[in-house]
């Protein structure tokens, strides 16, 4: 088996290396649990920085979409390099690239693919693409609320839902943590949803301990194609 | 301006080749008017055989679709090595890559980029990439209807709507033509949107009229971005 | 030692997957008697169909050429992620890009590689390269006949020739079946002598037992490098 | 003639993009004057904090310098996807695509090229490659001075110097702006005295003067070729 | 009108590089009479060192192949480099490449392609694809004779043959010149047949005049295709 | 533990291929003993020629260098082509490419990556990419002389130095040999240091022993990292 994890750019905003290297330590258990591993990181403030100063520029949106697929691609370099014993090295820029950089045995690094493509989407497909029966979403909040978490103190984390029940929050309300959309898209979904791949939500201060959310530990939310 | 005109693979499934013919000759009657030209080309009955193929044979769902794109992309040289003293004939193969290559001041053809994208997405990105003010989608059918035109012979054709418009129909109901979510999918509706680009759905029987289409006439239906 | 399969592009045309599975099983024969395998894929139906149509609209031989060995790669593509656990997935476009897919110890799976070039060359350069001993001809007939076998009921098939027998018989007469030219032509000839290359043809509806042709079962014809 | 303009990595770190936009009414000015422009980027604060992360996480040093070459070729593409109607848009990565680059009669932006290789020897690369016969520095202090004028509010800045005298004040001094080394190192000496490239030193707060440079206006150290 | 110059890689063997220049000049007067230029250089001695040595260490004669390929691509970059200003400077390493490297407008000059492949055949492709009218061979003899010019004095120049002709006399007989094959190759010969390429063959001590050869002076042997 | 071997460009320009032999048995000894390998090749006397014909040409001195890597390609290829069994046979040609390529767990073969970098820089940023602790510089002169062994008769080899003590002989004076410069550049030297990789010189007459110099013995001059 195989796991594809999804870590938000977040992580790599933070001043200090500590949740990446939390990061590193989760991979290597999964590897000594005999799993493959690949990861797939987004743009976070990088991101952000650099497509605000090329709007401001005039650039059009598919140029800025790229400026954060580059910038997501930096945070992917940063973590290959850092685990060079283990990973592919070169960061994949397409889904047939990825591809073939799987058939090396190696934790493959990814970032962006495409403008147009939320980084959710792109970690749905390297999931897909790589037979992964388990994708895990590691973000800066726990997992799916009922509400707000950040809005409303008393947000009750759902442990389990459907894809068909996430769509349902992500369409018919705005109680869902304002990240619930970045978990996963329609296209996000419809991905899961065909090859019946399950996706964990988990907080990413928990990154070293990926061996016990393989175990079924530690996991916030559950969400079950449908 | 420039022009992107994206043509259904099912042009390429016919028996002759005057439908590509008359494509070929709208798309000099572009130039000839000033204008720069891409398109993008579908996978027709060709991705439909080998997608199926695969799928017989247990491929996952990711490489079937990097199929169908192999295919639309079989589509796309077909084209562009039949306009060898106008094109750029080599089909680009991500996003990246068409942007780079519309530099060059030539026509430029696409099929596919990725697994999980559809080719009116790659359509609106290529539209948007080259900042074009129009998309035109060639398909079998005259243009966007109230009902099914197979099954309802009365139905009407919607001269003008809104992609707001568009998307309440595809998503509460089935009276579009069957080809109504190939036209426009959520991704497409969505850069058309935050782009402003407008789009025309023509039948591709009259493509060699596209200088016509410009001038506003023999479109059938406009999609104007919300 | 590796062992080359060249099959023919009919393979690929056939409404069902019977012969698809059968290769896919052979190969695997192989690989359990501890043998490197490479695959060479013709073209077949839907190179001959984009050829006609590219003719058709004026493109020149180069080009209808690489409609040819695109249509070519879309077969190789197909098989190749249909064996996703042991081949190396990317199709090489160039014996240099081969050489290097070589090194990685996967199933190696090629269609066409230039204008110009048959895929019979392509096949003997793949099984040169990668110094393998035996080069496998899979088409639809049993093997080289003494006349055509389709116009002479009682044409008698050679069981063991020459290349120099084989060149005699090509340049001399039209007795031979009609893809006798297909099997080897004058470059990939040249290619297995300089190398000492075996080659054994036969009929595509057997080529799930070419364990049974590497311990000379089954085989229809062998010719020997002169 | 051709010109080339390397800017500090610093004026992508600013907090507006008014420097940014001064630049590219600098090179708007110079394709006015019939000049053909390559720009050369600094990789500033990007770089700065992906190297230290990568430092953190005991990546080696050639992998660090590979994370401020991809930092630097972010900054490239903010600036290339902001000129989209003349710039080349791709960000070659090394000198031989550069080369290839320059071809197309486009303006080419290029960040880093090879780890263990300054940006300044980047740029004399590319001024040398492009026959240039001038390269404009554009940094944040306004040229070289005899002290540090960060240190010695009295420093005197020297209008015109040999590439040799620079080597001597670099080898022999600690009184040259902190920057000086940054400005041009042995190798990037070395280039420009073999192919007498003229070297002019600005502060980026002037960039959009570029035209009144090149006719020898506004220039505040000009570096001749020994 | 355009026109591809195939020469020896003798050319590149000689002690001065007036050769060189004379072909440099030559190409500059084709282009002054408003034609496109292709070049495709041989190996020359630089070839033939490699390969022995390759065969002496017991490479396979694929990579030989490869080795004679990588010599005539240094010879391709000698002569690209030295006409900076009007050629592509890549050198295409495939067909394909070289079909899209022609769409630039600039000079592109091919060295080989692929093993198993002579760069006359080579030559024809590029004539082919580019859709060239004449295909000019340089070499070291005057053109081709009626026996070998080398071993008998008398031997007398055939100043118009059928490329029918030509093969019957490479075929039958020893008496043409000892180049004679490297001339056109049987797949060279199929090419310019199909595509009605006309062929001249000249000494390149006559390169300075290409563009007497144009106009059909200075010519020593004419091929038309049968 | 992984060891970089520099080998000088005159070990390819020898009439024989004993010394390539000797390369080759010295390669295997260290495989034997556990050691990943990397080798770099200089350009030798091909580069030369090339060089030396380019400039004749007026090629740009950018373009100069180019031709030499090429060459050092060429050499890198015929080394690369003789180890097939154990070799990446791919020669990258930038850091980027040989950090992937190093992934392979093969023997990985490169000549020179950019202009204006030694061969010495590209051999200490390749020991330094692949955490080698050992680069070995083979050379056709013993090691590092107090005086040039060439002139003075009885120069003294230095046994054991710095790099700090290898920079001062190197500005100071003359009297090291002619190839000292060559043996490691400010760059280079540069690189070792900040890595502390260990640098040996030794006569490639006696590479077939690099098992033996990993042991200590056959060691001319060892500098180490100051």
């Amino acid at each position: 088996m195989s796991v594809v994890v999804k870590v938000s750019g977040k992580l790599f905003d933070e001043e200090t290396v500590d949740s990446l290297n939390a990061l590193r330590e989760g991979i290597r258990g999964l590897i000594e649990e005999g799993k493959r591993v690949a990861v797939v990181t987004g743009g976070g403030a990088t991101a952000r920085r650099y497509i605000g100063k090329g709007r401001a520029m005039g650039a059009n949106e598919s140029m800025l979409d790229l400026l954060g697929v580059w910038a997501s691609r930096l945070n992917a370099y940063l973590l290959s390099f850092s685990m060079a014993d283990v990973s592919y090295l070169k960061v994949p820029e397409s889904l047939e690239e990825f591809i073939h950089a799987w058939t090396s045995g190696k934790v493959v690094v990814v970032g962006g693919f495409q403008p147009g493509q939320s980084t959710a989407a792109v970690a749905a497909l390297v999931a897909e693409a790589s037979n992964s029966e388990l994708l895990i979403l590691a973000t800066n909040v726990d997992g799916v609320y009922e509400r707000d978490p950040r809005l409303f103190k008393d947000a009750k984390l759902i442990p389990r839902l459907t894809t068909k029940e996430l769509s349902d929050i992500l369409e018919t309300s705005q109680s869902v943590n304002a990240g619930g959309y970045e978990l996963l898209d329609p296209i996000a979904i419809k991905i899961v949803n065909r090859s019946k791949i399950k996706v964990v939500v988990m907080n990413y201060n928990k990154l070293s301990k990926l061996r016990e959310v393989l175990k079924g530990k530690d996991i916030s939310t559950i969400i079950e194609p449908a």
